[in-house]
């Protein structure tokens, strides 16, 4: 059976959710559908992109991937559709893929992309407000019951992308960044733990607080303790044991994260 | 498989709504089960009538859709079931259908009615409290495995129905009405878009502002900007581009919407 | 086709949910995962236990239960799989299990009980923060397919159990405590309502109102009244008609309920 993922800013209130998946139902009866998250905060492109890319890997070949925040519907931008390593992407042309292409680019694994032009693969009315319902569903769809993504618009190779925080290097060490801030209020850094190999001698600080070293896991230190760790997609975490570093230290997205090491 | 929706008041937390669905693939074990809402606020009949409303036009033939929201539950409020079309309806008899059927009478669809009175559907106990669990659940199983509606109960042609709003023609124009606020804090009202054929020369006003004409789309006007636009059910929209129209201007469900046409 | 069913604290916006679930289709395509909870409070493990606990008996036998809830993650907390009755239960050491455990011994019905030991079934990799995706899901995905128990790991007899309140008898009834306040602000109290047999005679007090008396459902007495009924799971409940008794009387998880019987 065909695995359909759904990534949105749609909420969990309005019912439509619950419409994508009549769509994608009615093509394509015998779909498993996933939902990765509902709850992006609206138009926050940046945060569905890390939504999608810590799921994805987990699935199996040939998982259609459906992601709409879609700030731009009814606009010029662009939907697309591609084929990155074994996997299918479909959403509007707005940089909701980037982290996704780099990871496929590094691993140097094929990509395909393509400007969906084709109206066969849509619903018959495409309204100018929902092309989640009347564009990217009916696709996802026609992916899963194995209609060539070729058939469905034109290659483009130039799918847009958003510029991601990258760490930067300092004489001491690096000034790393909140990348995502989860549901735990834990704060997950766009630092790869294979850049920090003194584990003892490594100091993190961030609004006014400092962990030294790292933990291998929260419940090493007491409750309320400041920590550094390796969170479970090899990047540097800041957590409160047992608590909210969000809430505690008032840390939010985009955040420095001073990491100096002692020689 | 068999579909059946669910679109409840019953929040995500406490379990309930896992519960309805174990008791349905333990009657059913092939349907597949889709959620359209579970964040209706409580006992809001008309919220939970109007995202039912909007997502199940959009799933295929025999799907059989539960709603609960259910303040008279354990009452003498009956439970009910219904072919509307070519789906089925089943949920408490307090006016959650009302948009639906006022959809099938317009398109002259069949439909039939359905006081649920055969306990040989339900659970073999019945609470007073959870309804959803031992009444309505049960019969969406039986339903989605192919028994009969007519087994179930007694015909009935008098289903509850609620007061719905509805515009008013002004000697300008139309006094519409802000029917749901979604997740994005726009404003969907209830004057149909086909009663608006001028599309530059109509002004819609709310809450102390105005907006002038019809724009495609979200994005065909700049952040923080005021539009009104064609949803994609076909009724004026009111937005904020890239905000929340509900909270820039505090508007609410009830709330009315000038609209006026220059001659 | 096997049913596996999720109560975590992971909540639905991050994406880890879905991960979970790539992980589970990978190994058991076939598998119906049904989502219980993930709205659990973080590290609250009393309220997944009680989440999961209302739901587990309407599901079918041989369904795998996996809860995280897991403050411990990392450190020497066992990781468990157990058959209790005729079902299976996935997750941490650390007591989720118990009012489980102690429904499955009322019951006399038969238990085994493993610590997971056997890599065999887990991911390649496992991180220290994330065994949800790492350990449970792999394993219960493997249980799905009908891989013993037994090859798992090592029987234990001493799973973790968390201590629950439990009703006082006093002179004149009993002390009761709030066990679940839920979505709907309705109070379950720890009470079986099977020890409240004088139903006229019966007054119950907290947070300094009163209610005489036991109603059918919620619909029998005004709005705004406080009520005491049976729950769906035959506890004793108490609710505002139409509204929160949890925001209109304060009242939270562990107060006290008088319940005093007039002879």
């Amino acid at each position: 059976m065909p695995i359909i993922t759904l990534t949105t800013d749609f909420g969990l209130r309005d019912g439509f959710v619950g419409t994508l998946k009549g769509v994608i139902l009615g093509i394509s009866p015998d779909a498993r559908i996933v939902d990765i998250s509902h709850s992006i905060a609206p138009q926050n492109i940046l945060e569905g992109a890390y939504a999608l890319a810590r799921a994805f890997p987990f699935f199996p070949t040939g998982t259609v991937h459906v992601a709409v925040v879609d700030p731009g519907v009814g606009t010029r931008r662009r939907p697309i559709a591609a084929r990155l390593g074994d996997q299918f992407f479909v959403g509007p042309d707005n940089g909701l893929f980037t982290p996704i292409l780099e990871q496929i680019e590094q691993q140097q694994l094929p990509s395909k992309c393509i400007h969906l032009t084709n109206p066969d693969y849509w619903l018959p009315e495409v309204s100018s407000t929902f092309h989640g319902r009347d564009i990217f569903a009916p696709v996802a769809g026609y992916l899963s019951n194995g209609v060539a993504l070729e058939k469905m618009g034109i290659p483009i190779n130039n799918p847009v992308r958003i510029t991601m925080l990258k760490p930067q290097r300092t004489d001491t060490g690096w000034i790393a960044h909140i990348k995502v801030v989860d549901v735990f209020g834990n704060l997950t850094t766009d630092l790869p733990a294979s850049e920090v190999t003194n584990h003892e001698g490594t100091t993190f600080s961030l609004c006014g607080r400092s962990s030294h070293g790292l933990v291998d896991s929260y419940g090493h230190k007491q409750p309320g303790d400041l920590v550094a760790l390796i969170d479970s997609e090899n990047y540097i975490e800041l957590a409160i044991v047992n608590g909210s570093a969000a809430q505690t230290l008032g840390a939010r997205v985009g955040d420095t994260v001073e990491v100096s090491v002692k020689e």
